[in-house]
């Protein structure tokens, strides 16, 4: 039989990255090109107690169906958390749990745009919500970032000339892949834009609560006095990845739009994870744990910093992040970023090209997205030797 | 803010049947209504002790980030239960786990169907179903359910019809809402017009390990010589809803379309629910389980059909299930079935009105399910007690 799929999935292209992430699996390949946390962060001995103690005492609302809106002492727990960092009114009903964050961009996408509307987002911006975008037909427009996060003026531009533009997506916080963070004035000038031209902020924020150095900055969602925020949170980098718990607080009747689309999409969230995630919240010291994790990140990330300063050539720069994950790289502009890329995985470093994360693959691009927390410090150290003399032999 | 929501989302209305299933919580309320499997089939104890080997002796595994396609050993785990029930090809590439059997719906939909394309189901069928085609915009078509299954003529008018259809949906075992088994003439019929009329059948089997009466009929999947069938099953009923697993088995070229709409969706599956069903099917004794579990629903089916027997009006026809959950009652033609729902949850029996399961929700129809899995004894003997006197002073 010969398939006719439909065309949204028939324009989700097979990326141009592919052949060169093919490569990161194999275990003699130093996984710079990863995005997993680091697993010496994943609380496994407090998952078995809760487990334990969960499938012992309560097994049936672990095992049985459940609402679509989540586990509601996790709900609470999460309102609870986002009162307490200023992120609006602690309402139950304008909180539901995802399987994962991802969930939450895919639904609230789904919710709001039909095939054509316009998204705009940062470029580069996070390839797995760009692609869930993607899949419902959207079109994207991406808007190039500064140091301190999305260039307003071109935001304001993009706003202008693309009326039928529903959601502008941010994340706000050590941004995948650029590991930038926007200043508090330039949330302040997104909202006030979205405001301008009445259009909703998906506001992700995976690695808010990784930030290693520097202030915290409040979220856009503190700013949203009239329920134009849709705030997606993850448990993804702060306890495990694994139970794909995420979270979206917004205003009840956008959460109710995404209950309906939750509940034909997979009904719930396992509730097993939910109910661990709410224990390791509450019975445990969440805050002690944050505060190993950071330790965890803040080391690795200085780490490859100084790695990178000792070993790559100059013209080669990098952003210095203050929290997440990633760290981003731009080649002079003379140089094949891929030829790059491929060469570095020819010397067992694999990163990933900068093209996966923009609008259009095929636009040029120099840069490259770098991971810290995968990789172990003699993977770290080596792998920056390696990239550092690439590019010495090839820029000085 | 008002809000532009997308015409996919906002032509989803809330449900006629709201005001009723509301009431289905209340605990003094008997629970016709649900669906949930019985508790006591839920291996806890076994749950408990797999979660505690996996999270002690290999908990990176379980929390870390796993690929789309699923948790392997899982994968080869299905293949090999398939395979043996003549479910064709055992290829590893044509298994995929997903978010409970729902999202296998669902992802096969958005894989396949654009906006305005005919998907042509049962009618009644299954809501949850209906709704996730609903919300890509799908034009559905019902052809009417004979006692041994969809009426074949009607289907081929439909095809016929409907140029533009691109799957026939089925739920060929003890379906949902009716409780009606296809006949293995019907099965081969269903395919053969699939094959005519060059379209993709979508064979929804969540009951079929829970015959607890009659011979197995094998599913469409076997007939499949050209890889038009997309099989989707779960492991909610025979395992556990909460942990939200469930797989798609088809020929590789659509698996992969429904990888790429799984990642942007929720990454992967809970990683840990999937160890736990892996574990729970290879390590401890399946079938000895099912065995237990059919012996629950055998007897709980059997005293729903007795106190039916001994208590409802003779104008009250109801479904004999040989399988599943449900049973399907009809009234006389001249009720008023939303009348007589309304009156039994008065009476604090909740039974769901049949139009939650047509494609026109305003259409007539004078039906209604009742599940048999989630009440306990007395409750059964009670509900029916409570129909039986309500249908005979409306009808005899």
């Amino acid at each position: 039989m010969n398939y006719s799929f439909s065309n949204k999935v028939s324009n989700l292209k097979p990326s141009a990255i592919r052949e060169i992430m093919k490569y990161t699996a194999l275990p003699e390949i130093i996984p710079f090109a990863a995005g997993n946390p680091a697993p010496e962060a994943f609380p496994a001995k407090q998952a078995e107690e809760i487990t334990h103690k969960i499938l012992s005492e309560n097994p049936i609302a672990a095992l049985q169906y459940n609402i679509t809106e989540g586990y509601t002492p996790l709900r609470e727990t999460i309102k609870k958390r986002l009162a307490s960092q200023g992120c609006f009114n602690p309402d139950i009903d304008d909180v539901i749990t995802t399987s994962g964050g991802q969930q939450g961009n895919e639904l609230s996408c789904k919710v709001f745009l039909n095939e054509g509307d316009t998204l705009i987002c940062e470029s580069p911006s996070f390839i797995g919500s760009l692609n869930s975008f993607r899949s419902y037909g959207v079109h994207l427009v991406g808007i190039e970032l500064e140091d301190d996060g999305i260039d307003l003026n071109k935001l304001e531009a993009a706003l202008k000339t693309n009326k039928n533009t529903k959601i502008i997506y941010v994340i706000p916080n050590f941004q995948n892949p650029t590991g930038k963070c926007m200043s508090f004035e330039k949330r302040k000038g997104v909202y006030a834009l979205a405001k301008k031209y009445d259009v909703v902020i998906l506001e992700d924020n995976p690695y808010g609560e990784i930030r290693f150095e520097g202030e915290n900055i409040p979220s856009i969602k503190t700013l949203d006095n009239d329920g134009r925020v849709i705030y997606v949170g993850s448990f993804s980098k702060v306890i495990a990845p694994g139970l794909r718990v995420g979270f979206v607080s917004a205003p009840k009747d956008i959460i109710q739009k995404i209950v309906v689309c939750k509940q034909v999409s997979d009904v719930h969230t396992n509730i097993l994870a939910q109910m661990l995630c709410n224990s390791f919240l509450n019975d445990y010291d969440f805050e002690a744990h944050l505060l190993k994790l950071r330790e965890i990140y803040r080391h690795k990330c200085k780490l490859m910093l100084s790695e990178i300063d000792k070993n790559f050539s100059k013209k080669l720069i990098t952003t210095r992040p203050q929290g997440g994950l990633f760290i981003w790289a731009t080649l002079p502009d003379s140089c094949d970023m891929m030829d790059f890329c491929k060469k570095a995985v020819e010397r067992k470093v694999a990163v990933v090209p900068g093209n996966a994360f923009i609008i259009d693959e095929n636009e040029k691009t120099s840069c490259f997205r770098m991971n810290f927390s995968t990789p172990t410090d003699e993977q770290l150290i080596k792998g920056c030797e390696i990239i550092g003399k690439l590019s010495k032999e090839m820029f000085d």
